[in-house]
Parts: C-alpha cells; sequence; structure tokens
C-alpha cells in the first residue's frame, strides 16, 4: 500500500473509486444523507479526470473550471456508518462545452445511487467555453 | 428582530426561505458549490414541513423519517459569497407515500435553480410508510 | 419579516446570530456532528463582520481574505434536529494582522459550545496582511 | 489495487490516512475550508479505530458512540484543489470514558494542521461511559 491518496482505477471506460462512510456522510435518522452521495459522486468524475490528466488547478490556471448544469440522481437504497462503497462513472457524451457522464454509488452488488450528470468547461466570466483539444483528447477516448 | 431562527413564509401555496451563501458553501472556482444547494433546498422543505407542524424529531419518535428517493436539479447560474439567496418551495402531490415537490433558488429575479424532488416516508425498517391521516391533512391544504 | 437572510444582531460589543439544526448538520449518533459547530461558529463571525461593514467579497477583490490560524472548541451538550441555536460572538483583541474571537453555541440558557478562535488577513500569496485603517477603524469601537 | 477504501495503515503506533482534497474541501479565497481539515482529522480517528477493531456501528448496537469534547487546532499552512495529504493519528491517553489523540495534516514534509482532541464514550442518554474491557484492550496496545 502506498501513502497516496487512490484515484481509483479505470476498467475498460468506466472509472471506479472507493469510498468510505464516515459519520460526516451520515444524519440522524441513521443513514447517509443524500447531499452526501452529491459528493460521492463528484469525487468520482474528479478522479476519473485525474487518472485522464485533467487537473482541476491546471484547468484554473487557464481560466478554466468545470461546473455543473445539471444532477439527476435516484436513491434507491440507503447505506450507513462504515459501510464501503464503489462509485463508477462513465463518459457518455462532449458535444460543445457539455459533458455528460453516467454515474453509480454501489455497495458490494447492491445498486445504491443511480445518477446522470451535465458539466460545462465555463471560463471566469461564468461563460461556456469549449474544450481546449489538449482537453478533448485526453476525454475522447474514454467516451462510453 | 425575534432571536429564533426564521422558517421563512407561506405565501398562498408556496413557501418562501431566505439563505445566506457563507464560507463553508463555497468552492475554489470562487462560486457557490453545487453540494452546498442541495443543502439549501433541503433546509427549504424542511422549514416549510415545519411551519405545517410536521417535525422531523417528532416523526423519528413514531419510527419515520422523510428521505428523499429522487432529486433533478437545473444549475443555471451561479451564486457567490455574500449571497442573500431565496429559496421557493412548492408541495406538487402526494400520492401513496410518496411527495413531489418544486423548488427553485433564485437571487433577486434571477433563477439560479430549478429543481424538483420526490420524497418518501419511510420506517425505521427502511421500507415507505403511508403518511398517517394527521401528516396528510397537514400537507393536504399546502399542495399547489 | 423581511425576505432577507438575518445577520442576527448586535447588543452591547456582542453578536448574535440564531440557528437552525438541519439534516445536514446531524449524524447518525441523533446529534449535531462536531464540524457542523464549526460552520456554525464561522457564520457568526462573518455575519457580526458583516453588520460592521467587512464584507468577504469585497476583500477578496482587494486580494485579502480572512482565514483561521487557531481554533480551540470545548463540546459541552450535544444539539438535535429542528434545535433553534444562538451564535454569540465577541471581537476580544487585534494584534497586529491577528484577530482574536470568543464564541459559544447556546440553546436557551444552556451553553453547548465554547470556542476561542483566531484569524488572521492573509494576502493572495498566503501571507498575513496588517488591516488596513478602515477595516481597523470598523472592528475597534466593538473589540469586547 | 484493491476495491476496497483504504483505511490507512499503522506505523509503530502512529496511523496514516492518505486524504485527497476535492471541490468540496475548498471555498472561494482558493483553499482548504478549515471545517474541511476538521473533517480530515475525524476520518483519521475512525479508521485508526477501524483497524483496532472498533466500528462505529457496532458500538452503536451497544448503544454507545463516541463523541468529541474538545478539539484544538493550530492551522499553520493552507492546502489547495488536487493536493495529496495525510493525516497522522496518536492515541495518546485513555483515562476513564476520555480518549486524549494527537493529530496532524501534513504535505509532504509541510506540517498543514496541529490538533489535539479529546474523545468521550457516551451511552443513549448522552452520558459518560466506561469503554468496556473490550475496547480498552483494542486501544491500550496502541497508545503513544
Amino acid at each position: 500500500m502506498t501513502l497516496e491518496p487512490s484515484a481509483g482505477r479505470i476498467e475498460g471506460r468506466e472509472h471506479l473509486l472507493p469510498v468510505r462512510v464516515y459519520f460526516e456522510d451520515t444524519d440522524f435518522t441513521g443513514i447517509v444523507y443524500h447531499g452526501a452521495f452529491v459528493r460521492f459522486l463528484e469525487r468520482g468524475r474528479s478522479d476519473y479526470l485525474r487518472l485522464a490528466d485533467v487537473r482541476h488547478a491546471a484547468l484554473l490556471d487557464q481560466g478554466q473550471a468545470l461546473t455543473l448544469v445539471r444532477l439527476e440522481a435516484d436513491f434507491k437504497r440507503p447505506a450507513r456508518i462504515d459501510d464501503a462503497l464503489l462509485v463508477r462513472t462513465r463518459f457518455e457524451a462532449v458535444k460543445g462545452a457539455r459533458l455528460t457522464i453516467g454515474q453509480q454509488v454501489l455497495r458490494g452488488d447492491d445498486l445504491l445511487v443511480e445518477a446522470r450528470v451535465e458539466a460545462v468547461l465555463i471560463g471566469l466570466d461564468g461563460r461556456p467555453r469549449r474544450p481546449t483539444p489538449v482537453m478533448v483528447a485526453a476525454i475522447r477516448p474514454l467516451l462510453f
């Protein structure tokens, strides 16, 4: 085991990120708060991009950032403290400035959350930017 | 000004909750993190139910809790630190154990987020429960 | 009731901010997560500064930000979902770039959290900056 | 690489947990929000206990939970998006119901946060409980 945080791994054209449920992710009903799943999904997308060599910090240095424009999530089964989860991410399409992403959160074979996300590359003025050829070249081979 | 936290107010069949953007809600791109909007929406739903006399703590004492089963959100415009926002909530339908809710986050006249949410009443076993007549009676008059 | 979020009020040389406990603030043990109290404290400091006309966004436009350098908190009693809390904030000293702040979280007469915080004004290079005369003039009359 | 989330590792009598900085951890000033460090510290404590076979879920089944009673943290250097951090945790003393813990957050050789934490085992009534002999036996050999 290395002492670097894992960025998960790519299997075929899917990214898999293991995520642990901590105190911060649960609420008083005893299960994981839906907002925590929203954070888990973002970690999956960020680490998939990381493995594709697209870094948020580097984007910002170029005056760009990826931002969510649409989120659709079905919460099918609850998760609990200490659970070991898996976030599965697929890049489904790039069209202009828009990246469509399919995601799931699983615990073993159980599907807990099914999500579809649309992200857009924006400039510092908040307006959509077409991804650079370098970024398209990084993501293109990963499209599902 | 009272020293109670505001639970917002009901206007017609809509609930309006003012929300401030703090440090905790922003991210390094300089704008509000999408997960923070997800939390703002939940505050709006909780305070609407509070004004309708449905309390989470009281539900839990009866072995029940409201849980999200579906969230759909369009993030249309960014918000920033110090912004004064308004969360607008409409209960659109109750069908069996399922409550459909329409929500918006606004800054002045600008629509920032448009959301549709489905919540379900569950028992401690995690299975859907039909709302009690008291709860239906509380929510029915608020349906949009 | 106005539809602006409350920034609390100043009484003598203390700031009082009402805060509600929502789902997002609780954990699976049924009480408020200690990290949520840390966020409540920050809201109290930010709103005190807001009433003193010190805005985070305006600071950042001048290439400055307030950042925490030390936090000390005693968690004395638990809070629960739906609780109405009060954050009490006192600016105790300004010394060079450093602001010392005393804070409490209360529920009615019960003291839940007692905290002492040190914040520093930094530039975009991350190094401490002496507050501008305007900022000192804003905070000086509030010192406890 | 396995697809389980890492719980870090024990080296001598220290626990080391790698942590990644994501969007959710940063704020508009471009650096990691102090509240995120507070969450990182809790992950370190939880995973150290996990490796010592003390599970939060199992504690709760026995009507017990670990809760923070004191937190002291010095924030010495900022962290940024994408950073790979390390949380170092030492159990320093068990005295009655109280566990004293020393923690650091590091990036490479740089010390970012130095913290001291006191946690207490409580029952469902919120009152301190003496740890069971099994729990003491699990933690005793790890004391620094």
